[in-house]
């Protein structure tokens, strides 16, 4: 671990914990944070039926500027999607986070979103990094699946450097030889993470098994091992999802969920 | 999923998960099998503070047939570490563990030992999983570090086949580009397994990380992902030991690790 | 292999080997690309010494914006680095070939630059894929070391789709378990584009392994391969050099690779 | 690497390239070895008619004890197969090679063979390893697809310090995240490997890719890298094959493969 240069994200000049604040959700606390929503937005009515459906979610998400690997895939509803979310965050009071692509909109993100999500692909396009650095938004920075753990460390201090102390980070799967899932979820990130840095750390495991029928093993795991959030892909209807189609959890499992969640995350002195 | 062969270790003939009886131990029960020891077996006095000292362990574990990377490292006690363990196994009423690595030994580990162990290495060593498929000692089945579950299930498949049916698989962290720790500790494998397949799966997280700094949070993960058991090495005093070293607990962190583990397991319906 | 979205960069509508123009020098054509100059430009001589030093060199390359892990470590001369290439390019008429990190500075390097080049980290920077789409610049797009050759196809999709045919893909190591070398050269991803795609394929060696001791080894593979060109880090001076220090070749170990590439792209039917 | 216990199988007491001698063939001299047969030997009619029909064979394969992932796969003809290979290679005086899977064939092997196989899935077998050092035949010691080179090193120490110095090594890929081909030819090993040991080192590009498409550029590579040798699948109706089905050259393929290899090796300053 390249401890030396990890001076603001490192726990040498910081040996407490950072709580990040987003709205009325504290990342990094007692309570840990449950992040719900579909891959990707699709309609008013799909994101007001999940939000009115799900229990327990303290922060809904959803993709409106999607990098997708293939140029033919759908690319999100752009800025009508994060109205939709906007509208739908407000309704509810439950801020949101969604994934930004570009600098240039930035303007539009720190105006309209509550935390700006920068995606595994982007973990080292460093000048996005910096332009999200010099906000002063809560930044959701997920894990490159080609990334080490240190390389996710210095990706947070570009964003650090800049001057926003408010970052999340967010392990949702490596790439490995297994291929069982799509992804193997590295649990082991988490201590890692703990050990070097005061930065909160998510996991995601949506991404990372590609299969709702891992996802509650995964999330339990993932509390047990000292995770201080989930995200989670949640959609009325999986079956007939634009994007990540059948990865999702519907509503009625993720509620079934977050009941088993509640018990782990007692039991190491924690709560939902 | 190769299922079609699985026909043994498969679900589909086999719905009811198999527990598998070692002495008075259970592993794929409610209640939750804690293996602990030393690496390799030095000495009866090491043993023996070990096993005086540890609270909670069920089985006992210890490396006396050592298959080390290089020639030129310690390469156990053979008989004479088992007999150690064999002595004071029967003192304290608790089975132990040990590795089996070739044919010829097999007469003599059916005589003295109570659970087998097939190590990492010799997964793919199909003679030696025929040969401990003909008795009917429980086997305990490491997966390699380089090869997918299907390969692990196929392997057990070797040993189930020769009419064998006590076999209990276990996780030990796959090679991956991330170097924090030694090996990744593979999570998902365990819910994984758990659907393909009706046999016991433990978790061993002091190979998959090797830094005792890591143990806790990759033990309570596994309890919660639903592993039926815990392998973890223990040592008097890590910092001499003549294998792995400074990777295993003292006994002072295991007991305290066993006090974390036993409410995460009550949280998901389970006892220690 | 996703063949239904390789629309522009598969086979199936163009049978044909695309052969990409910069300047005087044909990518994809019979003749070998031979790339060659210092990680990073640090001063006119610095390039100069190399420029005036080595033989056989087609297409000069120096990075001047440069992505690195972490904020702290050196970030390239920027613009002044592209005039000191710029001016050595046109007094040697050579033309080069220079990294570009964000959609801001495109209209510069379409005024100064030759060739652009797209980072393995900015692979999957999907809105720089599309901006260097909307020019006619030979884009030089190498693969990200945690991306799967598949994804590369699919990344220059997006520049072909905004009408750019002139696309160089690049080979440049991908991780994996094992450590000797920096990144694991995968060579079979030479003939995998060439059965897949017509575009034309260069290999970088040096970035690859890491160490100059690997590079002529590398590098005649390559060529065997089926590699239309090379990249090699060239310095004068490697053991003082600002970035990847030690890892470029000397002048004379330069010189004298030329002269064994030349026979083993002869034994093929090509040249350099 | 640690070169400290590359005793015998490191350059530090061996400066010299070791040549491994099978009968009239040499293993690391100027000429290189080309391998070629079946992967299973299923009949003597089969490897008669690879055997007439292939041109520039030096020494014959075919698998005879075959280790398979599944126990429901063709498990091999076993002695039959080998008396198979024996006189076939007597008649056309062209020795042959083939895996060995335990201990207990050891004599059978010594007496019938002419060079020992030990398999992938085998190298850390220490056993099996320190079996064939008790013995002067030559042995053909294979990477595991999930052990690193200093791992390879390491085995064939064991090998080595029972006594026999004949051991020849072979890169046959690795596992990781790429899944365009079976595994990834890992080029870099064989400079590597040079670099650390005085041992020869041979290729295998049918196992590596799985794909009759690639072995051309594979092997061209290979043998531009610094490979003593290739060893590649060739079966006379591929599309039928009992074992790694279309994975093997037809005769034909292979013969014209031979032709291209000619000038490639010539290039390097050596020959077939």
């Amino acid at each position: 671990m390249n401890v030396k240069d990890l001076r603001l994200s490192g726990r040498k000049n910081h040996k407490e914990n950072t709580i990040v604040k987003a709205k009325n959700v504290l990342f990094g606390s007692e309570k840990i944070v449950l992040i719900g929503g579909p891959c990707a937005v699709e309609s008013e009515k799909q994101v007001e039926e999940i939000a009115k459906g799900v229990h327990g979610v303290s922060v809904y998400r959803g993709g409106s500027f999607k990098p997708r690997t293939s140029p033919y895939s759908f690319l999100g509803l752009e800025k009508e999607g994060i109205q939709i979310l906007k509208k739908i965050s407000e309704e509810h009071k439950i801020p949101f986070v969604t994934e930004i692509t570009k600098i240039e909109d930035l303007d539009y993100f720190i105006e309209n979103v509550d935390i700006i999500q920068i995606g595994a692909r982007d973990m080292q396009n460093f000048e996005l990094l910096k332009a999200v650095g010099r906000t002063k938004k809560p930044v959701l920075l997920k894990r490159g699946f080609g990334n080490t753990i240190e390389e996710l460390l210095l990706s947070s201090e570009y964003i650090l450097k800049e001057g926003n102390p408010n970052v999340i980070l967010c392990e949702r799967g490596i790439r490995t030889f297994e291929n069982s899932e799509r992804f193997t979820l590295d649990i082991g990130a988490i201590s890692i993470i703990k050990r070097y840095s005061h930065l909160p750390v998510i996991v995601d495991p949506s991404h990372a098994s590609g299969d709702p029928f891992y996802i509650e093993s995964l999330s339990l795991a993932a509390i047990a091992a000292g995770a201080d959030g989930l995200m989670i892909e949640i959609h009325n209807d999986p079956a007939n999802a634009l994007s990540d189609k059948d990865q999702a959890l519907t509503i009625e499992q993720y509620n079934k969920l977050v009941e088993k969640i509640a018990p782990v995350a007692k039991a190491i002195g924690r709560s939902v």
